[in-house]
């Protein structure tokens, strides 16, 4: 008799921002006449820049002749689009990485997913708490993370980011095999400087661990002394892995195109990791369509450069309406100057659901528990700033008049 | 310290078609004068039928403007796809699927690999043999498939499909708990009758086994007793998931779509396999691009249809073109009715490298060794009628001449 993998029955309940969405459906049907506003999930809003645009419409011109016409395409990406990243996104700031380190996949999401094929299933994980919870669902999956009991996983490493460490996650007391690290934060928003993930680093050499790298944000990255990639620190590519996505930066959320880098020098017992992984990406992918991969590729044309910048920088600036807006109304507030995330403090204690369910029937306004990204949440909440700059001022204003 | 998956190192060197694809580019490069035709690999060469550009290019405008814009879409597809596809390849064929069975994809490749973190690494599988490599490599990639010892995996049941069986399966003499099947086939060409697939929809039953079975080339089934899904055997919603693609239908290779479905009814020890499965793409995949959706669904309509028929019986007649030139070289021949495959025995009792180089050298054309397969495929070579009808013909010509 065929049996299921046992490990997707320990999962608890539902998906974090499933059970969100219910819940602002559940009060908009109920109250048909107010208008919820969501800053709740980290979706952007802001159209494609013209130049994707006019690329893709070149590309899916081009599908239509038998001249232009393009079947399989390279798993791991066309060229076109491997060196524009690697010029850009590394070469630009000084480091050394190789087309053939570069994979281009459909999402960061998948990628984080993804990756732990690569790794035996006994290799100790840490995780931040609060995390993105694709990174703890995707090892219990696979049998990585033990059981489920009173909210934790069993055989995870959690390192909690609170207020009094400043949300950055501490060096493990134990040995631990695999770390996801993501910086500019989700949720916190907060960025790890240059010093700070030396330490990581450092920890990750000693004790041949690998760092998991989740920069899917690093375009709202403002302040000088915090890094870009993770590479930008002096022996990295011997212990990292990191992801990166046009999501975020250029607005791809539908178009999906993203890219992970496995640098050769990544090797466990003498095994390099881009091997496997490029193993696994032939043998599980087929690549992404040649109409998308055309479009991210105009991400680094001159003019998408300065049109992603603009998006980024209109996003930013909800950032900090919310910022000064949450501050102005009492509120503990972190985040939202290098990341699209802001981390709030939830008033007199409340429970993260509790402000999160105040908040929505009081104010009309959809934000995210922070429990829901890990226990050390409890007591904050995850507000977004891909709404567009009205609806963002309109739910500020709202929150202020229920917290006067 | 970091460990790996150990099963990636005991996969035997490299995949085939990259084998084969660098034994044609060496040739090309010692004989730059003589033009090699590949009838190799399974790609299709004509361009995407002017109903999807349409559509695709009007997706690809929406996107650019904000009110057309589209962030996150469902991981599971959009409801104009699912809705679109249940009405033309179910409903159309008397066959009863609800749109949330079917999970929309970037590939059947992909499906087929990802669709084993579903199920416990302690099934034993069985596969044809020869084989589509994938379902394979990616069960020996999650440890399902033991050993490589001799050419072969330790702990997977091979089906051997010869001659002497008309290159069907056998029902296995030992219980097996999951079967991938494949009609029409890939390599060999050859397809299940009603009558045949009856036979494993009631092992399945009987064993509580599941069947994986994939129909990625329906769309060139011409004979009447020749189902087009699995879905038409009575009582195998209990007991099969399918696997469908646009690639060939479609020519979507490079375009990236197909489909799983996962019926309500089939369940394992009372788990419905559709939640596990829909669990699994919420959490490592994040849906297919809006506008490449937007292509798939223009597939049904009725220019989408009649364009993508028109290219299928373009196909069709290079298969027709393979299966009678190589007969009337004195070749036994088998597939190419119903399948853009022809399945040939090589001449003197050949091994099927020995007659790929031959053919390579002697006559500039690329085909596929049997054996490349698996084990049984040896003596045999997989043609495919993806090429141009005129690259097709000479192909077959030049064979012809050196067959004399």
């Amino acid at each position: 008799m065929a049996k299921v993998n046992d490990n997707f029955l320990k999962l608890p309940g539902s998906y974090l921002f499933s059970t969100v969405a219910k819940k602002i459906s559940a009060y908009q049907e109920t109250n048909p006449d107010k208008e919820v506003i969501k800053i709740s999930i980290g979706d952007v809003t802001r159209p494609l820049a013209k130049a994707v645009v006019s690329a893709m419409e070149r590309a899916v011109n081009e599908m239509g002749t038998s001249e232009g016409f393009r079947g399989y395409g390279p798993e791991q990406g066309y060229d076109f689009l491997r060196n524009a990243i690697v010029k850009n996104d590394y070469n630009k700031r000084g480091i050394d990485i190789a087309p053939d380190e570069i994979f281009v996949s459909d999402g960061a999401k998948s990628d984080c997913g993804n990756i732990g094929d690569i790794f035996s299933v006994d290799n100790l994980v840490a995780v931040c708490d609060p995390v993105y919870p694709v990174y703890i669902d995707t090892n219990a999956m696979s049998g990585r993370a033990g059981d489920f009991i009173n909210g934790r996983w069993s055989n995870l490493v959690y390192m909690p980011c609170t207020e009094e460490n400043g949300f950055l996650p501490q060096l493990p007391n134990e040995k631990v095999d695999i770390i996801y690290l993501c910086f500019p934060n989700n949720p916190t928003g907060v960025c790890a400087t240059y010093t700070e993930l030396k330490k990581w680093v450092e920890y990750a050499r000693e004790n041949k661990a690998v760092i998991l790298y989740d920069s899917a944000y690093e375009a709202f990255i403002t302040d000088k002394d915090v890094p870009h990639s993770i590479y930008e620190i002096e022996g990295t590519k011997e212990v990292a892995i990191e992801f990166r996505s046009f999501s975020k930066t250029a607005g791809f959320t539908g178009t999906r195109c993203a890219y992970t880098v496995v640098p050769h020098e990544l090797r466990l017992d003498g095994v390099e990791l881009n091997g496997l992984w490029n193993r696994r990406q032939c043998t599980k992918f087929n690549g992404v369509p040649y109409v998308i991969q055309r479009g991210a590729q105009a991400v680094y044309s001159d003019e998408g450069i300065r049109e992603c910048r603009e998006n980024i920088e209109y996003y930013l600036n909800n950032a900090s309406i919310i910022r000064k807006g949450l501050q102005s109304a009492g509120l503990s507030v972190y985040g939202g100057t290098n990341a699209p995330y802001i981390w709030a403090k939830t008033p007199d204690n409340m429970g993260s659901w509790e402000f999160f369910d105040f908040v929505l029937s009081e104010a009309g306004v959809g934000i995210t528990p922070g429990v829901g990204f890990g226990p050390s949440g409890e007591g904050f909440v995850r507000l977004t700033a891909f709404s567009t700059k009205e609806n963002t001022e309109e739910a500020i204003k709202r929150i202020q008049k229920i917290l006067k």
